[in-house]
């Protein structure tokens, strides 16, 4: 089979041909049939610091995707040959704390598809029943392999009530503009996009947030502050992964508001806790990954309510044969989400 | 001014000529604009037993209202005269083990305006300045006299979380839709309606309702089990008042599902809650009225945020000189909000 | 090995030998040291309606136990020979939505070992690993085998926030006594039981709780109001099962409180919702079994705080071969648990 | 009346004669029986950054006390003349955002007694109705005018469950104690404190904190880590206000706790977000002052429980003219709480 296969310590990878992989007992042996490009594969293919320090090659990488099941693992019999599935990303361990508590996702033990086992893009993968979701019939393979960006978004706003309150959205990458989406369908009174692109802003704007705002042109803190009539936003979602921005996302929300943290930052953060999270008295929540399955659940329920179309976020679409110029317009930033078609 | 007075122990009432009302230290004087006609109106108009057992005579009724503020007693000072207002209906007496926890609402001493005291089918009335609530400028007196059955949907809604989520309303009167349009906002996958009268099933679908159901004409909990694959509905809201109705909502509910209920029934209610609530573990909650003031933040939130025309639920609008057939119209349960104009 | 079987439909049951059972992929055998006598197995030895319309003969029951592992599974290697474990009762299908929210002990599709599968009242059992607990060396045999029943408590008072609060249990048996201590180790201001029978009265008070009641010679909700000085109670147990209780019982809740309803009632209960939930705002949680995991590490963490003694609500223990006296000992209802050493 | 001053731009203060203070329609006058000293007295008394630019002088100042109501306003007819009460330190406005949705502890507009307004180290005091708390007779004058910080360890703990759960709290000064000892009566298994002050360590232990590690002498986190079996804490509570201990702190939380932040700090805090908020999904809830008025019914219930005795964390009493070794004395860290008895 086709693999694309991250095979020395520096950038680039290479698509060669690989024996279609066995399975073992608790696994899938799935066809893929859509796989989208994550930032985590941006870093792999980068080859930086964050790629170097966590994956041991050669690695199949790619880990967002949807699939046709093929061969069925003896203990995996709840799936069966021809079931359309997506992949959860994270691969509990089961038994650890976390695991027996609903917090699957944040597993003690937890391994990543993609990261630390052989991924997805290719023309085959090996799926962990744990970690297969079925799709519903009404959502298309390309829906289904972003379903696990989408998943974080609505993950995000989960921890939060947005119905009839003012949010705002730090980042207008693809999880970005899906947690806005989430929020506006959720009730928001107002979402407000934040982003330096220009190109995300526009696309935040297409799916329907009702502001956004550039930093490098103005204040957010003061444009969300004239916006809500000096009380602060509601609810404040970061998904930069700038470290600087914490503390001036933090400035925009008000007194008892809600944060959820979710942009992955390199290095530690500098955060004035006293004035914008303690006498706040702001909740603060990380987030990572999505909740097995809850927030799968209510990404299906908002996908099928008809209400909500997450088609024109997948920007791009490639063969997996155009793998370079794939990764290079996810590189780029100013698009939504790129997908491979299989 | 003019007032509609309950006078006298039988169906009816009296359009007569009353002095301007004096107000107290922590009253409001306030120019009636518009007035909505609630169902204990209708008790009183009709003298049930519900009345009869409540209320003192002579009563000005009336209690769902949007006013102009006219003089400001002496500790209201957050009030000004041309202050655009709306009237919450509890009167809580701000010291009880409620009112100092949040729960206001939920008085142990609470009064009710237009029951306990005099109301708001007049030209003129005193609001307690603790029951005022300042409109927004982008909120009619018609819209405005509505926020307080509006608020009881969104309270109702607020007690759970829609977001991807199915959702059936017993109830199709004024309230009944409300809580289905706020379900709907709030990102509810699919909206349910059930009512037994026809104008009020096609009103709710007209107002976004996803599916109506007869009783009368099919078993609800099937249809609901079809529509969820045999899940059962994530959230039941019970607005009908029929204590018959309780039992089979509850039939629709899916295992850990929320339930709400609001409406009002003569006497006791047979439930099997052994199957309905305990095996399925039922999270069952109790609503009456709306919070203060998180509700009315956001209803007011809703209302603004454009996505959302309460209007059409206003059926009817009469002079005050019109009561009788003001009232008669709210009587026949045919139709949606009844208003007054004044 | 020794095995008690219920084989004949008529009250009673057959000490028995039987070969040692053999064990699927996904199973642990077990050999048995301790097994409590729940309400269930009473309902089975009785042959009463319950056990009729549920159970096939013939039957091993008895489901509430602490065992040592001596044979593992192939796909249960998270556990080895010698493992001390206690058995969760109820045995989720692990793919349904319960199943994938969290919610595996309300499963759509249960069994219930002992029940609907051969149980522990015998020498050796088989476990499936999904169901077994790892009992902490801090804790007995005999307490292993009450952590199903004392799980339940533990589950229902987690529903609520007891710490300063005032907490009513109607219930003394086991698990309404579990439910006492469980609200006062977690902070509750007074704790106060409710039962008919005087001995049961005695152990709750001697395990700590504060006030008993019997409904036999004084008015709860009267005296309930006395010591909480007119407020009610801020949280209601029900454990009785008596499906006359539960309006009264409601009446003991203050406007706000929470209602946890646990007991099996037969047939529908009658309750007046608007006085008792509707116009309280109580919010009633339905509760049966554990969660999985949660309720168990909670009740773990409360049984090796060191500041819990559960043990005198075990009352009796008989070896299985008096299993006869065993069972009329738990039917009389007049002490606590009762539980078989091996 | 004798009154102490902060009257001169340095370290000190002055006691000087006061004309007793008028009052305002809603206010109390009155008769301070006992006054504790909070680190905001300390900072006032030293003039450092934190005081000199906040306070305008002359000020009165102390606002932790327990006191008899000598003079009713006009608009506080709910108190009496005689009333024992305790104060709320926070005058909310009663009409922000915060303030209409039970967050007036938060408001937008908020004054605080003895720092924007005269305050209690005096013979007498103007004690707005709105922050007065009627003092159960169970409840002496000492422990009254210590609820208030008391109040904050109840409101701190108040955001987890800790039944059954162990918690770390960082700081042993007052406000850690009762932290600690409000976990541990609200049912915590284990809790830990922690501090540099011997003297504090061994009052918590005193207390009932079951464990104290200093940080000069080990490390926490791999302490907490050996209690908890490598799970990492369920709760974490940072008390101390030192910006080196935050992210020390939040390496002891396990994935999926809660951490609590009261503690204020001066400047920013360098926080390793990703590691120990964002992988983990910690719920990090800034804290500060009491839910008016839930903490304080929370407070009352527990101290009301008879099985809490905070008397022996105030370690020291003074009268009011010994104020200079009164305030030294709290400034040396050294003791537990200090109280002026008047």
């Amino acid at each position: 089979m086709k693999a694309l296969i991250k095979d020395k310590p520096v950038r680039g990878a290479t698509l060669t041909d690989r024996p279609i992989p066995k399975i073992g007992d608790n696994d899938l042996l799935v066809k893929v049939r859509a796989a989208a490009v994550c930032g985590t594969d941006i870093h792999i293919y980068q080859w930086n610091e964050y790629a170097s320090s966590r994956i041991k090659l050669p690695l199949l990488f790619g880990h967002e995707y949807a699939a046709d099941v093929v061969e069925v693992g003896k203990n995996a019999g709840h799936f069966k040959k021809g079931d359309r599935v997506a992949a959860e990303t994270h691969i509990p361990c089961g038994h650890c704390f976390q695991c027996t508590t609903g917090l699957q996702h944040i597993c003690r033990d937890m391994q990543i598809i993609g990261v630390h086992t052989d991924g997805a893009f290719a023309e085959y993968s090996v799926l962990p029943a744990v970690c297969a979701w079925k799709l519903d019939p009404g959502i298309s393979y390309e829906i289904g392999s972003t379903m696990e960006p989408f998943g974080i978004g609505v993950h995000a706003v989960s921890k939060t009530k947005p119905a009839g309150k003012k949010v705002v959205v730090y980042g207008c990458g693809p999880i970005g503009i899906y947690a806005q989406m989430v929020a506006k369908f959720s009730g928001a009174e107002c979402v407000i996009g934040v982003d330096v692109a220009k190109e995300r802003l526009s696309l935040a704007k297409q799916m329907g947030t009702d502001v956004v705002f550039n930093p490098k042109e103005v204040s957010v803190a003061d444009e969300v502050n004239k916006i809500t009539k000096g009380f602060g936003a509601d609810i404040v979602i970061e998904l930069t992964g700038n470290k600087n921005v914490v503390n001036d996302a933090s400035k925009c929300l008000r007194r008892g508001g809600d944060m959820v943290l979710v942009g992955l930052y390199s290095g530690s953060v500098e955060w004035d806790l006293v004035n914008n999270v303690i006498y706040k008295e702001a909740n603060v929540f990380g987030v990572t990954g999505r909740i097995m399955w809850d927030s799968w659940w209510t990404a299906q329920g908002i996908l099928l309510s008809g209400k909500v179309d997450v088609t024109p976020v997948i920007t791009h679409t490639f063969k997996l044969d155009d793998y370079d110029q794939a990764i290079q317009t996810a590189e780029s930033a100013s698009g939504g989400k790129v997908v491979f078609k299989l």
